[in-house]
């Protein structure tokens, strides 16, 4: 992603449907693997600041706060395309992952439980630090 | 994905952190592309049909009720497994996406709009149906 000068001009960022709280979901998608990596939120100046920087910037909800993603970690996501659902309510990001860890568990993806079902009860299984929730 | 008995068992279902609406975003990602296909919404009720059913059900916040995915397009989703992200408030569903045709508006999939930059004046592009927008 490049930046450029003309970033600002707000009509791409008028296309995204903010919710009430002026914020949009945004899955990170790992270019090459295609592994899905997390889901976080994103207001205008997130987005905005996504597309200038070239790394994904979001909306922390629990902080109240743009959120630099990798700014404390140093997992940084290098945003190499965006791109915008069909009613224009959510973000997809196709990022190259810093270190190969998005979680801040440090797993490679969020996306660790997986719901066992195989004994009759369903149960999530943590598959990365292996744990039973 | 089997059905089974015990599905009703509450702990999995309470593992999750449903929003203030009781509400949490699903991601359907499709089995061997590893595409993302959509996003949507589910409450309790939905994901626990989708585990009954081993097919997609969402909570269509437009129509507020239950939306079995594919019951008016034929367009289902066949569940093979679910996953939940470190925080437990996103759904990952990998699915099996009949006739390749999760949108409706008939693409593959809902993520369509590309961000074009190239102009230097950033503009969502469609991809599959060829507007700008």
């Amino acid at each position: 992603m490049q930046t450029n000068n003309n970033a600002q001009s707000p009509q791409w960022l008028d296309s995204v449907k903010w919710n009430s709280q002026g914020l949009v979901p945004a899955i990170a998608q790992e270019v090459g693997s295609k592994d899905i990596l997390m889901m976080a939120w994103m207001n205008r100046d997130a987005l905005l600041e996504t597309l200038q920087k070239g790394q994904a910037v979001y909306w922390s909800r629990s902080r109240q706060k743009v959120w630099h993603k990798g700014e404390e970690s140093g997992h940084f996501q290098e945003v190499k395309s965006i791109h915008l659902d069909c009613d224009g309510d959510t973000i997809l990001l196709m990022v190259e992952q810093k270190d190969g860890i998005a979680c801040h568990t440090g797993a490679h993806s969020c996306f660790f439980n997986d719901l066992d079902i195989s004994s009759g009860v369903p149960v999530w299984r943590d598959l990365f630090h292996g744990d039973k929730k």
